[in-house]
């Protein structure tokens, strides 16, 4: 393992502290948590609070993502490992402001367990919660970590989505519906050529031989549902968006947001490649997307790889929350 | 080699091909080129154009920065290859609003002959050109491809810089100035873990050990100063931090940005662990950084690695225009 770090064991506090002390103008830490909250408190008055997280490794997500117009908070637990109770707790009361405060969880079962225990601590406190937990990943059904499906980068959409609605002034009533009929048009899947390797792991998840990839990894280094001989970046479009269109059922005269991804050892060369294949897949499809990104939003520590969400924009508002203003450090 | 890419002859063209159709609000390609234009073509009028660009593999620079407020067009060469005269001409005439052009040129030698050329087709049309060569990589004197030093990351403070600047109204021979008072105080300096793959080659630019570092290398591949055993973080921002000290001579009484750029392949969990110890190094010195960004600005395709650079702010006004607000893909 050659990585740029201290003691492993020191990865996310120091890393949290790195970022607060980059960005201080738009997260701040909370005190004695891996939690950071957004630095403008005024920003999060009379409204609805946005909280997400999940194990670290994911950078910039969840942090990158907290600021005005989309996360009040974000909590990072160790690599690959659920945040505590306690410390989404205090994210919860950080973001409070006496509208409630919705959660944005993704699909994993220490996740799923340690914000829902938050979530019964913060109501005792007389603090409304609602959630929803993400599970765009159809590559697989069930997983190492997940009952059902995995939350991967199609969160950060979700993020978006709801962020722009709080800060819009919606109900917390209002933002678990709209989360709701968000969350089942939009799918994700990925294509890896190498694991990820845990700073105190040392070594990587799995291994791949030099011209093998896995379809459908998750994001923790979970397995896939094919292994073979690499292939051109037009071929692995091919395999993913048929795999969602499969799901999503993909139609010319519907409207979508692209989010092409990189698992953070990937470089923008191949994802503008990519993406070049991707375009053209859809164009083939009568398809334009209305909304697309490309870059480093839900990564897997050092992964090579690349994950594609798809997410159909039934209403045109959803279209609006994409495109509303944020301030943050990585949308 | 394993790559998300079809035919590796073909990863120029079709990057730019994905980098403008999924940003079209952004940029737009110059017609038989590999050069993009901001599609903000109003932001332009009455404004000297910025022009820069070189070899690809260094993404998002520089289609990446250009927009309102920054770059007006960027020339992309093949990989790890100078854009040709006749492309760089195009994007002069582009930008070019009756206000003369001003060109951003890395230190290498074919950058600087293939721009110079440009320069002397455009003046031919009677469109005012000027530039400046950055140089502001500290490592090592004289290089692969360069006479004096490389130009690096520090460039795209020069381009936020001059970008700025051409915004606000300022004159070419404003801009010119600007830029030659800004440059001496812009120093940068990286450590390599691993080297780039150019897809058309197939492997590495050099082979390190698994536990070896190179201090110094350029991002091109070329070599550094110095080969050892991988260190920690807060070592490695010691060695990078006084060799910018012994060449910018910090004083904990100046104003600093700084920009910690990932190499392509390197984790924002390592450049955030990178970034908690050079602020504890930079603190030790009395110095806070007024401006600070990290992340992949300045790649070198799947280079592992990390470069810093300091920026001494010897004006105000040019923490103004590091903060004056931008429409661009990367910035």
């Amino acid at each position: 393992m050659k990585k740029i770090i201290n003691n492993p064991g020191d990865v996310v506090p120091e890393m949290i502290d790195g970022l607060v002390r980059a960005y201080p103008q738009y997260v701040k830490q909370i005190p004695e948590t891996e939690a950071v909250v957004r630095s403008n408190k005024a920003s999060m008055d009379g409204k609805v609070g946005i909280v997400s997280g999940g194990g670290s490794g994911h950078e910039p997500a969840h942090p990158g993502f907290v600021g005005k117009g989309m996360l009040s908070a974000a909590v990072a637990g160790q690599v690959f490992t659920s945040p505590t109770p306690d410390q989404i707790y205090e994210a919860i009361k950080a973001v409070n402001t006496g509208k409630g405060v919705f959660l944005v969880i993704k699909n994993y079962s220490g996740d799923v367990m340690n914000f829902d225990m938050a979530s019964d601590m913060a109501e005792l406190d007389d603090i409304p919660v609602k959630s929803i937990i993400v599970d765009d990943d159809i590559a697989v059904e069930d997983s190492l970590y997940t009952q059902g499906r995995r939350g991967v980068a199609g969160t950060i959409l979700m993020h978006k989505i709801v962020g722009a609605a709080a800060d819009q002034g919606a109900s917390l009533e209002e933002i678990e519906k709209l989360a709701k009929e968000v969350l089942p048009h939009i799918g994700t899947i990925a294509v890896a050529l190498s694991a990820a390797t845990v700073p105190e792991v040392g070594k990587p998840g799995f291994e791949l031989a030099d011209d093998e990839i896995e379809y459908g990894v998750g994001i923790h280094s979970e397995p896939g549902y094919r292994r073979e001989k690499i292939k051109t970046s037009h071929e692995l479009v091919e395999e993913l968006v048929s795999k969602i269109d499969s799901e999503l059922h993909l139609d010319g005269s519907h409207k979508y947001a692209v989010l092409v991804n990189g698992m953070g050892a990937t470089p923008l060369m191949e994802q503008y490649v990519f993406s070049h294949d991707l375009l053209n897949e859809l164009a083939e499809r009568k398809i334009e997307p209305a909304f697309m990104k490309v870059g480093n939003y839900m990564t897997s520590i050092d992964m090579a790889g690349i994950s594609l969400t798809i997410f159909e924009l039934v209403d045109d508002k959803w279209l609006d929350y994409l495109n509303y203003p944020v301030e943050t450090i990585a949308w």
